[in-house]
């Protein structure tokens, strides 16, 4: 659901995630967030399958930044909260939050370009997904973050 | 190197291939074995890569059996014995052991089959690939596993 | 669910989940089947972090068998079939099926055992989870498997 | 080594490391620059299992930023660098870049944090170990960064 407070994706931690140190490997807040954009993505009617597919194209991670307050541990079930920030032609920036039980583990910016699939060179977001997207973007959502 | 025993290679534990239990997560292993025997392919000067790219085809895991005996833990370095106990025209099988300080930890048998890399069906091994795989099939390596 | 067929548990194919060839990666699999089982126990009432808190044992992977059949790939929704088709003092075998859109991708053997959570070393499987256990082995079930 | 760039570690990119897109998974770039700092610990005689079993203490990641260049592949051997750039009472920050035939593909900025293992609240870096680390820490590689 897109709410106030962003799209929310709920994700629960089993053993592949968790480390020896007994709490979530931090590379897999990555994962966790990608999983999320896509539901997201889903959600608007965008399949990134079908995006490669018929035009050629593919988002990928060109920037991330993870702050890790708190860890998750094993069985946790989390809350991915997202919100796209920044829609330009050739990509777009997130918000994401993991959270559990009402508190704040882990915060990430995300920065999402469009790239050809055979290149790897940024191109510009088909305007059939880029419309879909800046609805996404009203001002009101944007304030309130 | 492949002496009696077969090709050796070796591969450190670190925190992403544990879990909250303390151990090396189960799954992991296959990765190990697959490592492993992508480094037996290029001491033989066959790459997986150039397979792919120049005859359109690639190996991947048909059927795999794991037997774990022993957890491996956080820092161990690990051995991983590999040996090519069967070749067909198709496909060929693994035994592979992961060993830690002389001890075996897990055992595993490893199905590889050669396939079309768009269609994946069962192709048979281009002959300059199979030629240099018999060589490394000799009845005494055979005998001493 | 737990029909005739068995427990059945949803799983969607990320990317982290694929590999360069396009599909899923093989070892990806037991991670899948892990999931599935994990949330087989937690509809019986088995929560594995209290099995470790309170009874100080937990449950490992002793041997696994996987037969890949057909890839799963990108964005594929899986259905992860499972069922318990042997219950021993210390230990559980399951079946485990991975199909897409009616299709049988994967299949998976797999033995669990119960261990004390410091040592590793084999442990009756405590009372009060056993008899949860052994309800789910009836004869009907493992008829029509 | 340590030279002049920093601690250089390789690492060969193996199938499990790829996603559908031909390409490292993003979130793969943070367990390479893992590896390469428990590496460099390792080789300044800091082993963290050690750390953590007599001094009840690890190293967390606290915040972490990726900016992805250009994409690896397949079969690449990586060049992980990195340097420490700055060291507090209970903290480290990394400058790390992942490099591939001399082309620069990904730079991370990694804070790393010394926590108590049973409460992951911040404690101090124990002093035999900082020790080693400040050695680590000459203003003549700071400027040439």
């Amino acid at each position: 659901m897109t709410g106030e407070q962003g799209f929310v994706w709920r994700i629960r931690v089993y053993f592949e995630d968790t480390d020896s140190a007994g709490v979530v490997y931090h590379a897999n807040y990555l994962k966790f967030m990608e999983r999320a954009r896509t539901e997201w993505l889903r959600m608007l009617g965008v399949g990134q399958g079908e995006l490669s597919d018929t035009e050629g194209v593919q988002f990928v991670v060109r920037e991330a930044r993870l702050r890790l307050r708190q860890p998750a541990r094993y069985d946790d079930e989390l809350e991915i909260v997202s919100r796209m920030v920044l829609l330009r032609p050739m990509r777009m920036r997130f918000a994401q939050q993991v959270r559990c039980r009402g508190v704040l583990l882990v915060e990430g910016d995300v920065d999402v370009v469009c790239v050809d699939k055979m290149t790897f060179k940024p191109v510009g977001i088909p305007d059939k997904i880029s419309t879909i997207l800046r609805q996404q973007l009203s001002g009101d959502l944007l304030e309130d973050w």
